[in-house]
């Protein structure tokens, strides 16, 4: 979100650099990728990037004792898959009253969920750094919803998570593990210079993967 | 952070799942990987959580009026290195007012950041899933400490860090990017089954990588 720029004004500091003896292919090139930014799908790539993650970065308000208050971040297997493997952009994970998020959630029912194109590694491949904002990045913030589990659909969803985390088969019995679904209030998107994006949930939701 | 176990409950289970025709090498290895696991050297672990990556997700109370009060989470690039590239433990990273984190720390100065091993694949990569205990991550706590400028301390300390992160020669001079170092005031690590560890800070910085 750190370079406020217009295309007027990349023109006008093509021009000028241009003048100084810069090189005009290179000018060219940050226009082309400008006017390329210009067509980026904000839901589509948030999207992408819930689909494509494993996990979020799970931010919290503290109750524990030791941190109380402070904000609290940490790994959550998430898991945004339908039966058929398709991305149906909601986000399912599980929690426990055993670990930090799961009794911060159920004190100050606000979370928020970070997802980066650097959790495997495209940026560092592709020579990007991971805060530069062409890293893209989608920061998506709302409730925790408890699923209920007594319906098919719970049984359903959970099975749909143990196919991406088998793990989870383990976790579940063990330690009282719980499905829930991130009930989406706001979502950030960082994909170019410029500034955050607002992604309405209903547009995210509407993108087909 | 799930199972909690000790090694006489280990031994009784061997004991009891041999009874019941469990493989004793699966008891065998269980028991390793306790042993194992009584000698991890959690504030290591945190050091080389730390200096590994090149981010981390990093929490602070939004002062955003869209999300106001929500725990932020933001990925921030870091740097623990000295002139010699070798691990100093001291979190240094480049903040902006004109992102999340920059107005949040100066609103209210609670931060955390996650470090975990997925962010090098390093779970991925043996076959652990991202929120499985044995994936360690650690969550280190504290507060923005803004580094005076007009030291030369600081200039070297931003030549470490655009060592490590080039692209950010160019956000300094164009957004006012200024170089801070956190102030920890707690250290959990989670590296195995049974609950997270607490690290001292002196205990974190006296490892040598």
């Amino acid at each position: 979100m750190y370079k406020r720029y217009s295309l007027p004004l990349l023109l006008l500091l093509a021009s000028f650099s241009c003048s100084l003896g810069y090189s005009a292919n290179r000018d060219a090139a940050i226009i082309a990728e400008h006017r390329q930014h210009l067509k980026l799908d904000h839901a589509k790539i948030a999207r992408e990037l819930v689909h494509r993650a494993n996990w979020a970065s799970v931010g919290s308000i503290s109750t524990n004792e030791i941190v109380k208050d402070y904000p609290m971040v940490n790994i959550i297997a998430i898991d945004d898959n339908d039966a058929n493997n398709s991305s149906t952009g909601k986000i399912h994970f599980l929690l426990t009253d055993l670990d930090f998020t799961g009794p911060d959630w159920q004190s100050n029912n606000k979370v928020t969920f970070l997802f980066s194109d650097e959790q495997t590694l495209n940026c560092k491949n592709a020579n990007k750094d991971p805060m530069e904002p062409t890293c893209a990045r989608t920061i998506i913030s709302g409730q925790v919803k408890r699923l209920p589990e007594d319906t098919p659909s719970y049984k359903a969803s959970l099975q749909d998570f143990i196919k991406r985390h088998p793990a989870a088969a383990n976790w579940i019995p063990e330690h009282h593990f719980y499905l829930c679904e991130l009930d989406i209030q706001n979502i950030f998107v960082l994909d170019f210079y410029g500034g955050p994006h607002n992604v309405k949930p209903a547009d995210y939701y509407a993108i087909q993967l």
